[in-house]
C-alpha cells in the first residue's frame, strides 16, 4: 500500500519579489520540516490523521504561516482562530472557531471530535473545553507577531476588509495551513488551521472551520483541505463538492480538483491539496503561488512555492 | 412561473401520543399561518428570500417551535441559537452561530450576508453586529419557556446528551425551523433557524448553521433546509450533496432528496424540504413525523404532521 502526504501554508501569494527572498527560503525549511513529521508517522505504520495533525502543528508553531503563532489580526487586534479535521475512514469530523490561546488549534478540532458528541464548538465554550482537556495554552500575546501587527496597520490604514487579496498584505504570505494524508492502511484524513483574514470583523467563521467547505475526508473519495478566500469557498462547498464529484462523475481526485480550482473558483482565490485512498495526490491553486509539499512513502519530498515548480 | 412555498418545525416526532392532541392542534395552526404569511409575498411578486425570512419568523416567534423564543435550552440553561440563509439567485449566504437575544436569527444570518463582507459570524461578536444593525432584541428570559425548561430538566436526570432521539425528551417536538421557496421569477431561496439540542454543551455549532449542511440555495438544482441530528447531517454535508446529486447526477429534486433521506442517512434521524426553480417541491423525513407545510401558487395550503399524511 503506498502512503503519501502533502501540506499547504496557504496561497495568498503573487510573486516572488513581493515575498522575499529570506521569507521565502524560511518558509520552504518549515514546510520540508512539517512534511518530514507527517511522513515518519506514516513510515513508521501510523494514521492518516496523527500525520496530518503533526505537520500541522509545525506550521501552527512557525510564525510565518498563518495559524497558530503568527495567525493574522482581526480588526480589534486579536488572534481568532478556526480548524477543523476529518477522518476519511469514520467520517467523524471535528472542528472549531474563534479560538483563543490554544497552541495546537487542529489537535484541539480533533478532540471535539473524539472528546465530545459534538462536532463543531466556538469561542470562549471551545477555550473551556480545551482547558477541561488540559491542551497546550500560551498567552494572547504569544501568538502575536511584530509582523502581523504591521500588517494589521496596513490593512486598516489602506481600509481594506482583507478580502481584495491584491490590496490587503500584498504579496505577504496569508491563508491557511493544512495537510493531508493517507496512510499505509488506505485510511485518508484531512487537516485545515488557521488565523482568518488580516483585519476581519471579530467574529467571523471561514472555510477552516467548516466541514465540507474547507476540510472533508472519505475514504471512497478523498481527503482534502482548502485554501484561499473563505466565503466563495463555504458558498460553493468546495471540499464537499469535490468529494461529490469523484463519487458521482467518476473523476479521479487529480481531474475533479483541477476541475474546481481551474473551472468552476474564480481566478485568484486559492487553491486545495487532496489525496485518495490510492495515495495519489494533487495540489491545484489559481494564484501566484501555494506554499506546499508532499512526499510518497520514502520517495524524495518536494517542497514548491510558485506557479512553474 | 409557478412560485411555491414548503416549511418544516423540525422532525424530532414519534408518534401522536407522544406528542399530545392540543400541541399538534397548535402547531398546525402555526404551520398554517406561517405558510401563508410566506405565500402572501410570493403572491405580491415578492422575493423568495423574503418569503421564507417571514415564513420563518412566524415560526421563530411560535413558542412551540424550537427556533428563537421556545428555542431549546443548552446544559447551562442558557438559549444559544443557529440559523443561515442562501439565496439561489447570487449564491450569496449568510449564516449565525450561539446567538442569545436576536429575536429573529435568520433575519440575522440575512443582514450578515447583505451587510458584512463574510458569510458566517458567532456569538458575542455577531450580537455586537446586531444591536449595530438595531435588530430587535429580547431580554434572555424572553426566549426561556416553562416547557423548556422543564424539558432540560428531564434531559439532565436522564443523563442524556440529546443525541438520543428516543431518549431525550421523547416525542417532544424539537429540531428546527426552515422554509425554502421558489418566486415568480424562478429564484429560489433557503432560511433555516434553531435553538439546537436540548442539554446540548454550550458553544456547539449544529448544521443549521452551516452552509453545505443545513441549508443550502443554487438556481441551477434547489434550495433546501434541513432538519434532524445536525452532527450527522455536517458529516454528510447534506445540503450542498442534494444539491450536488440533481447537478452531477441529473436527478430531480424529488429524487435526490428521497435518495439521500432514505437510503444515505441512517434511520430516524431527520428530513428536510427543497424546492427547484420550477416550483417543484419535495419535503421527506425518516422520523415519526415532521412538522411541515408547503402551497404551490394560489393552489390550497396543506399542513401535515405524520408520516401517512
Amino acid at each position: 500500500m503506498t502512503y503519501s502526504i502533502a501540506i499547504h501554508g496557504g496561497a495568498g501569494l503573487t510573486c516572488p519579489e513581493d515575498l522575499g527572498q529570506e521569507r521565502e527560503e524560511l518558509a520552504r525549511e518549515a514546510l520540508a520540516k512539517a512534511l518530514n513529521a507527517g511522513n515518519k508517522i506514516l513510515s513508521a505504520g501510523g494514521s492518516a490523521m496523527d500525520a496530518c495533525i503533526a505537520a500541522v502543528a509545525i506550521m501552527e508553531d512557525d510564525p510565518r504561516f498563518n495559524a497558530g503563532r503568527g495567525s493574522v489580526l482581526a480588526a480589534d487586534g486579536t488572534v481568532r482562530m478556526d480548524a477543523s479535521v476529518m477522518d476519511g475512514a469514520t467520517r467523524e469530523a471535528g472542528a472549531v472557531c474563534g479560538i483563543s490561546t490554544v497552541r495546537y488549534a487542529a489537535e484541539l478540532a480533533r478532540k471535539i471530535m473524539k472528546r465530545t458528541p459534538h462536532v463543531m464548538l466556538y469561542g470562549e465554550d471551545a477555550l473551556a473545553f480545551a482547558k477541561d482537556e488540559n491542551m497546550i495554552l500560551e498567552s494572547e500575546n504569544w501568538f502575536i507577531t511584530p509582523y502581523r501587527t504591521e500588517q494589521l496597520e496596513e490593512a486598516k490604514s489602506a481600509n481594506c476588509i482583507i478580502l481584495d487579496h491584491e490590496k490587503a498584505s500584498k504579496g505577504r504570505p496569508k491563508g491557511t495551513v493544512g495537510a493531508v494524508a493517507c496512510d499505509q492502511f488506505g485510511n485518508v484524513a484531512a487537516a485545515t488551521s488557521t488565523g482568518g483574514l488580516c483585519n476581519k470583523r471579530p467574529g467571523r467563521v471561514g472555510d477552516s472551520a467548516i466541514i465540507g467547505a474547507g476540510t472533508y475526508a472519505d475514504n471512497k473519495t478523498c481527503a482534502v483541505s482548502a485554501t484561499g478566500h473563505g466565503e466563495l469557498f463555504i458558498r460553493s462547498h468546495v471540499a464537499g463538492r469535490l468529494s461529490d464529484l469523484i463519487e458521482m462523475k467518476g473523476l479521479d481526485v487529480v481531474q475533479a480538483a483541477k476541475h474546481i480550482v481551474f473551472s468552476e473558483l474564480d481566478e485568484d482565490v486559492g487553491g486545495l491539496i487532496a489525496v485518495d485512498s490510492n495515495g495519489q495526490i494533487t495540489l491545484p491553486f489559481n494564484t501566484g503561488g501555494m506554499f506546499r509539499g508532499w512526499q510518497i512513502a520514502n520517495e524524495k519530498p518536494v517542497v514548491a512555492v510558485w506557479r512553474n515548480e
